[in-house]
């Protein structure tokens, strides 16, 4: 998908950018993978099982888009790695562990997970509904702890910000929503509310994370918080783009499986050509957010195109 | 059943300390449920039914064993109730979540609980999913909360303990041994640390929590984290002779499930004799935990009598 009107961009925004931002992505989901390994370590007593189905529904891949956020949206305030990877793991657990749930024979009842088993059919259901329980738990427990920030005040706020946007307020009312509007058709304010309550919120928390991290003043922590709301709307209706245009080979799962469900999407409530506009307007806002940071924020305007131009 | 050797106790003990103890345990536990309910209020959104669910595992009865010791112990230490029910509140919302998710189909599979319809039995195995996790997530939230305590630290040091207590190394950690040893016999020191865990950890953080409010020195915290402990192992013995010894209408709940299920309780170890003195050796060192409080802990020693007494 090529920008129809890339006025608002900076001059060495696509090509340049890109490139620096997939090897950006490619070393930080390595120390985010490396943190959580850390944080995550095997054992051999009887708690054995259940850290396994952890470790497994935690590591082995992914984008890692959350993990990312934190960290680069960090750095923007020359937080350490050390800490701002601590975050970024707590938020991956965090996502992780909504994944192991979600993919539950009584919720969405699916076997693959990024073309592996999931977690219930590699162990046990009963194994994947604590391990995705003691998952969130951790993901509480890592932002508690002092090598997060030296400052409580700080890891309280980080604490307040995670759980509003993962509890019945945030992902977790989303996916009920998700759940209970499925077979009839929703109106694109339902849902747009939808989505931004079960992906919206998380990375959105994950962009404002590090502005908390860092403890940028009020209105940068709103920026971040606004860029991150408006990729997490680009990066929701680029998926159901995707999965409407895109080759199963291409997405590592089935393709047109929204169509195939009757499921209210961006797509079939815009057409696809209204669903990419959308997209792209949103992508403008996000970047029009992180003006005040200049070009310390290219990066993060790349990864605002990334998220509608990716093709899986 | 009455105590064998009651000369640790102070000399007024059983009588008049039990009364107090019911008419304080009645009015503290309308306090933890009028708590509950104001910091978990219905809606009218899209999240109507999850909050339904959320509500329906948490409100309405139960001893509040959990949120009573946290009020119980702050007041050791001149706490408002309003700060203390508020962790009164979120220890059983955690409790809750764990007793939603322990009865889900691919778990205990129980229809029923304290003679209700367990959560997924009343809504559907989703939506008991869903408010389990949001139960989890809330606990964490409200402990992070300013109105919990004004020191941010003190509320660290809260969620520290508490998710120290209810994760893959504590509470999930036992229900997963639990889960795995079913069907096999296990010898006593393993019964003990899966019972430590599963039940043991988050009475023993119920009783320390309140010192951690109180900002109770090391010693006198360490104290009530004993207290907890070992009120917490002669709970689960005293489970497990009730479960051998009393009637189904005295239990309101099948009698006599371990011994059907092949489950390996302290009675199948110890015999009933043998458990109820293991359950008077820890509820002396409860008492004896409580020996620099003084007269201002008889409700907490009577607490300890309480747990091997009581008949349900």
């Amino acid at each position: 998908m090529s920008m129809t009107n890339p006025t608002t961009l900076s001059a060495a925004q696509p090509a340049a950018n890109a490139a620096a931002l997939r090897e950006d992505m490619s070393i930080r989901a390595k120390l985010v993978e490396t943190t959580i390994d850390a944080l995550l370590p095997p054992t051999k007593g009887g708690d054995a099982r259940l850290i396994e189905a952890m470790r497994y529904a935690t590591l082995g891949g992914g984008k890692r888009l959350r993990g990312y956020l934190a960290v680069e949206t960090a750095s923007l305030f020359g937080v350490s790695e050390q800490q701002s990877a601590r975050v970024g793991a707590s938020v991956e657990m965090l996502h992780a562990y909504s994944l192991v749930h979600d993919d539950l024979p009584a919720m969405d009842d699916d076997d693959l997970r990024r073309g592996q088993p999931s977690t219930h059919r590699k162990f046990d259901e009963a194994t994947a509904i604590l391990a995705g329980d003691a998952l969130q738990t951790k993901a509480f427990e890592i932002l508690a702890e002092p090598a997060t920030h030296t400052d409580a005040s700080v890891r309280i706020a980080l604490i307040t910000a995670f759980a509003a946007a993962s509890g019945a307020a945030g992902m977790v009312g989303g996916q009920m929503i998700d759940m209970e509007g499925e077979g009839r058709a929703l109106p694109l304010d339902e849902v747009r509310h939808l989505h931004a309550l079960k992906t919206g919120c998380l990375i959105r928390y994950s962009a404002e994370a590090g502005a908390i991290l860092g403890q940028a003043d009020a209105e940068l922590q709103r920026r971040l918080r606004s860029y991150g709301a408006n990729i997490g709307a680009a990066f929701q209706i680029a998926d159901d783009v995707l999965d409407a245009t895109a080759t199963a080979e291409e997405l590592g799962k089935t393709a047109g499986k929204d169509e195939a469900s009757g499921k209210s999407t961006f797509v079939a409530l815009l057409g696809i050509d209204g669903a990419r506009a959308e997209a792209e307007r949103l992508t403008k806002l996000a970047i029009e957010d992180l003006a005040p940071f200049g070009a310390k924020a290219d990066r993060l305007k790349a990864l605002a195109y990334y998220v509608i131009e990716r093709r899986n």
